[in-house]
């Protein structure tokens, strides 16, 4: 978020902007260079920016999903902490992730056998192959990868197969994702995992949404055994954002440097912002935020009164 | 920044906004609940503003100093590092700081036996205790407190005294606190230490300057032979912020958790945000910004050339 | 709409704005210089702010009423033309124009022997007359004038009175003023006017409202013999402003400039804006709007079912 | 300015928005269904954009050159009164004018023989050719018209032809259009005029920028004999525009509507939004600005002063 081309025309000078609400009563105002595609899926509102500080975006619903220039920091964190905690992930199930930044994590895993990825909006897809070719790079063409566009619930509800790893990277609790933050959700999640699996989705701004967090967090918590909560800061969301992993049997927040660093070596993963001493940090949250874990009052997310961002 | 007052008129509705420019070509759009204070001291531009997202915030020059909401991020963020990095902080320097952060701060340390805080502006100081007493709270009562309103770098450059800890909380380097971020004032920082003594700064935004941050931090590590950098994310900022503690002899980021948690206890301080565990953790940096730190370049801010944010 | 002082902060440095919608897709950002007062009163929301373009403005639910700079445009407009008409306006009757800048208008008429105003608000005056004192000038000390805080509608049903002039000065058809623009509403205004008498309306933007100014043209015209309406443009409005006048008997828009001169003379008012010529002037519509006057097809405002401005 | 189609999201949904600056302290923000073109010729900053509220819209250094919803009150004002006020327009020339705005009305008047279109950026013609079609329509197939790409002030000095009509439609005085109104600049086109010929060109928003145009006006009063200005208001340039007809012989403001009445059916001009009683009314100007003509101080624009839009 800094905008190194002084030739960039300043905010004031008129001109395009993209306007995105935060909260009811903060939003964001980007320059944009230029808008490489605004349009309508059959689901939902989709925009492509290309911003001085951000690089290209991809805002759905008027949410930014990602920036180049720190999607790395997003994925990273939504993928490694829960793949080097499993010694041996080799089934892999993306619900969401049609922007293929989780896809590209997890092809880094060379442990990897194969990745199921389940996007119910192929238009998105087919927009980000387009327009932001940087993030699916070459996953489509690796033989591991099998898309399917429905609707990732369903495909829970349906499948026999069962995954090591199963990682949510779906959009905000509003529209098409409203049933995908719910008790009987991670239930399906649930039964989809391996026995020693674990699953992670985000889950939410840390400030910007915390309560929305701590239910979602605590909803997870009816349903598994270890449910633990860490948190990342990414420039172009403006939010620390939270992600949860969750298991029966693995425990994230417990995991000795020394083995992620094992582990990286041995799959060959490289990486930009994750490191193995920072593995742990992630973990490590701010003290009132532990204290809202504990004690905020929340409603469990269930489908008959699933959680949802304010309109 | 979560707005939780269902009354709140929604940000589109029409009414008082409060715009910050975080980049040359990236602003924030706060929504106004009340306008506490505005006009103009003999150095700067203020703003008391209330809004639904952050509660009370005092604003200088276009910048955001601190929220109510979550000044304790900032303030215990900037000060217990390097007060618990020192075994027994008893004189303490603070430059700037002129909202009572960092004061109340420092003062929750039993030990500390004075507090000398030089801010340049008193206006700032008066607006800020009748606009917002939560920050001063009874800090000014205190015996072991002098305020003296006047430059900090005369005040540095003329003083006798010596100091365990100097607390650096100046404006952006930009209009009066350009000057506070060179080479030669960071010597006569050093010289105003005490053998043993350690300082530290606020230095800018982790990705909204990051070129800022790292002509600071090198700028320091000119002067003192241990320069360490850490960072928080601060919502009502926007951004994560780096602070940079300096020292010739003390280490902050190679701290037992033990000694933390020990120095904590026998000194009574209590906290919202700071915690033993979360002590190490701030200094864990992002990879990219690791490499940042190392790779690129800047040139050293001296009085003749000093750093500057853009316009 | 010129920012003169040049002292003044570019919109882009950051700072206090004010945000109204003109509709639900165009917005004014308005820099604000102070904010004189902001809250709400028993009926509405309320502020009071000084801005560069058009010092102090009275803005009621998020929609500007007036400005200093301005405001000579508008009340002249809405006072005048149907002031002049009238041989002999001598009772007035204002509804709404609690700013007072209708009735300062009003009482420049030499001729008029006693003027009602009867606003809704009586916080809305208070608050005009304390911040924005040369609204009301001495218009309040003129034994001529008697001020009512009441329903101007019940006010019009109870009234035994009869008036040569009725002038409604109302907010925008929405909440406090949703019946204050149906056919009801309107043979009310007719049974309190004398023989020979008229009444004027403003009756929404000519651009940003058209269907709404169209539509109240239509209703009164179901109640009167005569319907003329007019047009000016008002800078702190963003639009051209419409004005209904209907009567009986009268018709201002076939007047002779040399008898408003004449009266002119004799009532000894003083004008900025208005003057003989431009009487004509303003009842000379665009082609389009004369167009759409004839061919739009509306529903008659009623009670049962008012005409609203879009939320 | 109305937005018609309910299927438009709300400004505040968040989305892509135009910020253009009216003056250095207010903005206008437009909600944008579609950005057709951005980009830069040689000469500007040049977007197309379409609104809900103006339709399609061409932006040139971030202000609005014309909206399809609204372009015909500019170009009908701009083209017709000086048509009309000479009695055998036959050669016209418009310097600037490369949207073809004003080249379609000066075409609806069959008594011209020829129209020379001299506009500098031939790049802004060819986006609004493609991206604007409805602006040409079948103009540039017209035998009458000859194009020609290159300074306008430059084609002054060199012609040796005469014209009738001369129509300047150039961006405001700023960048490549700065001496384009100055005393100099006006001798030129006074020069190219045949003797009984008339120059018309916009002279800046009436309350916007209003020093501006009683400078234009004043430095065209120092070249000819017969000088008058009249406005209208533009919606989606959010102010009243000004223009200045002179000549040295003919005079707009005192033509007898039966005149123009009879030209306007000879010569079959068909329009939206001007007609023979709103010709005299153009002219009529609010008193205020009358006042602003007679007295206010101004310095006459020359090429070694010329008058500039404030930054």
């Amino acid at each position: 978020m800094s905008s190194d081309d002084d030739s960039d025309q300043a905010i004031d000078a008129g001109g395009i902007l993209y306007h995105e609400r935060l909260t009811r009563t903060l939003s964001r105002i980007f320059q944009v260079n230029r808008v490489l595609y605004a349009g309508r899926t059959k689901y939902q509102r989709i925009e492509v920016v290309d911003t001085p500080d951000f690089g290209k975006m991809l805002i759905l619903d008027g949410k930014v999903q990602f920036s180049l220039r720190d999607e790395f920091i997003y994925h990273e964190s939504l993928v490694h902490p829960v793949m080097f905690t499993h010694p041996s992930p080799e089934e892999v199930l993306i619900i969401g992730g049609g922007d293929g930044g989780a896809l590209k994590e997890v092809l880094k895993h060379n442990i990897v056998k194969n990745v199921t990825l389940v996007d119910l909006d192929e238009e998105v897809m087919d927009i980000v192959k387009k327009y932001v070719p940087e993030m699916f790079k070459d996953s489509l063409k690796d033989p591991r990868v099998k898309i399917l566009n429905m609707d990732g619930r369903k495909f829970l509800a349906e499948t026999k197969n069962k995954y090591d790893i199963i990682i949510i990277d779906v959009t905000d609790p509003f529209g098409p994702s409203t049933l995908l933050y719910t008790k009987e959700f991670y239930q399906l999640v649930n039964n989809a995992l391996k026995d020693g699996g674990a699953m992670v989705t985000h889950s939410e701004g840390m400030y910007s949404s915390r309560k929305e967090f701590v239910t979602i967090y605590k909803t997870i918590e009816t349903v598994f055994r270890n449910t633990r909560a860490y948190g990342a800061f990414i420039p172009s969301f403006g939010d620390a954002w939270t992600f949860t992993i969750a298991s029966n049997t693995l425990d994230p927040a417990n995991m000795d440097v020394k083995v992620i660093e094992k582990r990286m070596k041995e799959r060959h993963v490289e990486t930009q912002f994750y490191y193995p001493e920072m593995h742990k940090v992630l973990f490590t949250l701010p003290k009132d935020l532990l204290k809202d874990l504990k004690e905020m009052k929340v409603t469990i997310s269930t489908d008959k009164s699933p959680v949802q961002m304010p309109a």
